[in-house]
């Protein structure tokens, strides 16, 4: 449990409204792992995190917007490398986000949030910026490889970083199987010759498919 | 209309049964374009497909159950290309993957389809099937590129066609961007330099990442 951290009386910036606050989203986090997203409710979140359903309602107004927030929190806990070098950096972060995702509940909550964007326009746009924030941090991760001349200087940053967490949504909502330490390592190797080969240039997607990747270095 | 083929007293195997289910995915089709999946309801299905709306929950149980057997009749529309040569290959079937994806109507059924298999279990073993299957059918492509000569004998034909198609899924249901020509380039040229790379063959997911991609022919 998030909320651990602090005794119950304890005063800090945000409070009572922050303490309330990591209380509910380790209770949907929770509802999760029981129930999946087909069972979560308002009730059940409530009644977890020990709060009126009515405050519940009133500052997250529905499940959807309870997933969303939620992701907005976790999706910070992975790390992104610095290693001083392109290969390494997507290796160690490929593994992280299948650590990540390897946790069932996790896996629950990305679904979740895919499932309350279908349904609801605001989580829809909650989860564009998340991800959206996410790709231009880990863009920097390419920027820096392009410095070093790892790879073309009109590498599109977060055309690669897409990439990277393309197989790990592929593997979780569409094939519906575990991610495992394998994906990751496919998933680096193949970003890092991909993006060697101009696939993520700026120019209209890579143009026509090449039967040698152009060098470098 | 899929329906428009057959006139309305034509006798043929399946008959009224395989009229009715033609009239019943057309309406859920149409509705999906209308409201998407949060609008799609069984009785505005029925309405549109002209049967009583009990003799749509007697076949389909649900609207999750309407959106599975939908994408598995559609999934077979996009058709696999045997050009002789494997980056050609790729490149066309991922433009037809682009030009599908392209009407707004499939993107919707995609997330419809995610968001049913995430609520319903018997909705997920469809979906497993259905992009088992296909994923099976594409699988002859990287064989056939293995007895060329132009992939190394350990690719495992389903990774490699799980990476052309997780692009998609991630700019339909992550991104909320829509799919274009430029996606689908990019795609058939980071798989093809990936493939050559080692990055889905059986060992372990392409171990490490290379600097140089081995070669071939």
């Amino acid at each position: 449990m998030t909320t651990a951290h602090h005794a119950p009386g304890e005063t800090r910036p945000g409070g009572r409204t922050a303490r309330t606050r990591k209380a509910v989203l380790a209770a949907v986090f929770q509802e999760l792992e029981d129930g999946g997203f087909a069972g979560l409710t308002m009730e059940k979140v409530a009644q977890r995190a020990g709060i009126h359903v009515a405050t519940l309602y009133r500052r997250w107004r529905s499940v959807e917007g309870l997933v969303c927030e939620l992701l907005a929190e976790r999706s910070s806990d992975v790390p992104l490398p610095d290693t001083g070098s392109l290969p390494e950096d997507l290796r160690v972060l490929a593994r992280s986000i299948a650590d990540f995702y390897g946790e069932a509940r996790m896996s629950c909550l990305i679904e979740a949030v895919v499932s309350a964007a279908a349904r609801d326009p605001q989580a829809a746009a909650v989860m564009r910026s998340v991800f959206g924030e996410r790709l231009a941090l880990a863009g920097r991760m390419v920027r820096r490889a392009v410095e070093r001349g790892e790879l073309p200087a009109d590498t599109d940053p977060e055309a690669v970083m897409s990439a990277l967490g393309a197989p790990f949504s592929y593997r979780i909502l569409i094939a519906r199987r575990p991610v495992d330490r394998d994906l990751a390592d496919s998933a680096a190797t193949a970003v890092w010759a991909a993006a060697r080969a101009g696939a993520y240039t700026r120019r209209s997607g890579g143009g026509p498919a090449n039967d040698t990747p152009p060098g470098g270095s």
